[in-house]
């Protein structure tokens, strides 16, 4: 059950011009799901990514690498695709990528290395290259530049709900578009980039300024979420922007930009929380909050070891504010020298716990009542210094275990 | 369902001369159980310990740390409550803690800094005191050398079995007994130490050489184990020897003294590899060991990557050879120029990847026949160097959730 998240109605969501998207029905895995996608931009539109830091990064994650480092950012064309995610695959991995670019390069008439792949599922399987490659021509077939809500869908795998959402920001008295699409559900814990994310966006924007904002929108969105822990090895977030529309970003430090980069980063926050609100098994949508640390990474520490903790996840699923667990969080993340006895902890505005032990105040009627919504906000103040983050995470169901122990059967 | 452990028989268990044990039913959280433990050693016994890492440390394990450095080593008496782990409790908690050693003190009529206090259960609630000190005179009552089967289960938490063990070593011709107790299933990550253990053995043992085996004991038996990666507050393990048999170790190096120290390792890792086997929701028990590493730091990383891994563990209770998981854990655990060409994975004598790929051998009948089985090995080869470390470890089962869901409740 999703916390607060509905399928995309297609009537909200924007075409952007310059990108078309046709899907497919493959049977990749399952037969009758859509589950491939095509993206194809105009010419001259750049792309910019950031992919997973898992040393075991998936075939696909290589060679949109290798592509956009030839191109220098130029791309023509996405291929994606769910079921199969050509992980821990080898050389027949890499070389099944490569063909599924080949033939879609051939389809569209567009240079090989403008083709980005993207795959997502289970792992250490080969790719089932006859049904994919079956796939490529009704997705071509298929592209059109209203078809966002279906493009959110052929991407799922866990996922109960497809992901979209459209922005529209006025840059130098030009309407720019972005729309964007997200997926995962699981393995989630992005390290540098999440499961699968795409926004595209009709603005011209100079490669320099596409590639420090796909970094900086990852860093304040995809970076910020855990499911499980678990770092996918085909963690992928592409930012697209074709230039048809009259606007061009040369600077990502000009006031004109600035609204285009706010609006970016709210879009990307908005499909990496979608993600957590269709968690596996997820109940619960928590926002973990640290403040007061030394500096940017202990905060991290203390926002993840609350966020990972398999007893504070199974306490929020309780709706259970059996807060020494969470107390119990802090005190294990690594940092060395914490003086328990500054530290606060809150759950919303209900101070719970206040110079290391249960505030006086606290009455566990009121803990209850903020654990017992579907959302709420966990603040930790730990009385060191000015550094703080904010994680958003979810709670350990029992639908988590029913899900991934029946995953692949 | 434990795995592969049943009830300690009390024929199995020796009395270790110098030790008694009593128990008493308290009603500290649940009327009827036995719920309070006091041992009492011989005059002249002498102890070590290993405790938690967690900056939220309990105040036991502060006013044990406290009463040890004042007394060097010197050891009267230990009580231990569950139930409640006087965690996340303050000024009160520290006070309540004294005040239950005091109140021991008298009743045996040795010095209060002799008494070592341990407490386990719910997080950041108050020690019922009156009925903590209540259970003092009934305990002392029962004190009796037999009463080991007796202790173990009155220092039960979410453990559904107690866990004792005895061993015996011959030391420059006389007979060493050294018998142990764990408890612990949840909130499993020790860190220098475990949930509650205590080994007792009846030769006498000087301090040097008991504070350099507590630490090698944990290291090579609680250190290596985790549930769930959750870092108690209250992780205690107690090395206490009587003196009472006519042997004394003063060099740790001595061959005498060998045999002693490998039983005591072997007893130390049978009592953690016990709190696995009766771990939340556990049913399987699984051994990671992690190869060819560059240093031990990072074979550990790797090891407690996989063992932490909700996917992976999963897919343990599912008994599903889902393998990428497997390798996406190898992957993120952080070691950052893994060659992942080098990387084999086996479980038990099957080779699942060979040179970071699905092994042209493998057949998943193989994998699978291997993960029906309640104990298997992971291993791991990194191809980097000599280091190596083992781990142990359990799935994560719809039982686990279920536990710690309802845990207060």
């Amino acid at each position: 059950m999703p916390v607060n998240l509905s399928a995309p109605d297609p009537a909200t969501l924007s075409a952007v011009a310059g990108v078309d998207l046709g899907t497919a029905r493959a049977g990749i895995r399952k037969a009758g799901r859509r589950d491939m996608l095509v993206v194809r931009f105009e010419p001259g539109a750049r792309a910019a990514v950031v992919t997973t830091r898992n040393r075991f990064c998936a075939a696909p994650v290589v060679v949109t690498r290798e592509h956009l480092e030839a191109t220098g950012g130029r791309v023509s064309a996405l291929v994606v695709n769910t079921g199969n995610a050509n992980a821990g695959t080898g050389a027949q991995g890499l070389a099944d990528s490569r063909r599924t670019c080949e033939a879609l390069a051939e389809l569209l008439g567009c240079p090989v290395d403008e083709v980005l792949p993207m795959s997502t599922g289970v792992i250490l399987e080969p790719l089932p290259m006859e049904r994919l490659l079956g796939g490529l021509a009704p997705a071509v077939a298929d592209l059109a530049p209203g078809h966002w809500a279906e493009a959110a869908e052929a991407i799922m795998t866990t996922d109960t709900l497809p992901k979209a959402a459209s922005r529209q920001v006025v840059v130098d008295g030009v309407t720019v578009t972005l729309s964007g699409i997200s997926k995962g559900a699981g393995m989630i814990r992005p390290n540098m980039a999440t499961m699968l994310g795409l926004i595209a966006c009709d603005a011209a924007i100079a490669q320099p300024v596409l590639e420090r904002w796909v970094r900086e929108a990852a860093d304040e969105s995809f970076n910020r979420i855990t499911v499980d822990g678990d770092t996918s090895t085909n963690d992928t977030f592409v930012l697209a922007a074709t230039g048809v529309a009259p606007v061009r970003v040369d600077d990502a430090d000009a006031p004109a930009a600035a609204p285009l980069r706010a609006a970016l980063i709210e879009l990307a926050r908005w499909l990496a929380q979608a993600i957590i609100r269709d968690a596996e098994g997820a109940t619960k949508f928590v926002t973990v909050n640290v403040q007061g640390a030394g500096d940017p990474e202990e905060a991290s520490r203390v926002a993840y070891a609350i966020a990972h903790s398999p007893l504070v996840k199974t306490a929020f699923y309780a709706s259970d504010p059996n807060l020494g667990r969470l107390l119990a969080a802090i005190g294990y993340a690594g940092v060395e020298d914490l003086d328990v006895g500054r530290v606060d902890l809150l759950l919303d505005d209900v101070l719970v716990a206040s110079a290391g032990g249960r505030d006086p105040r606290y009455q566990e009627a009121d803990g209850q009542r903020v654990m017992s919504a579907p959302e709420f906000t966990v603040t930790v103040r730990l009385g060191r210094g000015d550094a703080a983050t904010t994680v958003w995470t979810c709670d350990l169901s029992h639908d988590y275990v029913t899900i991934n122990a029946d995953y692949r059967t």
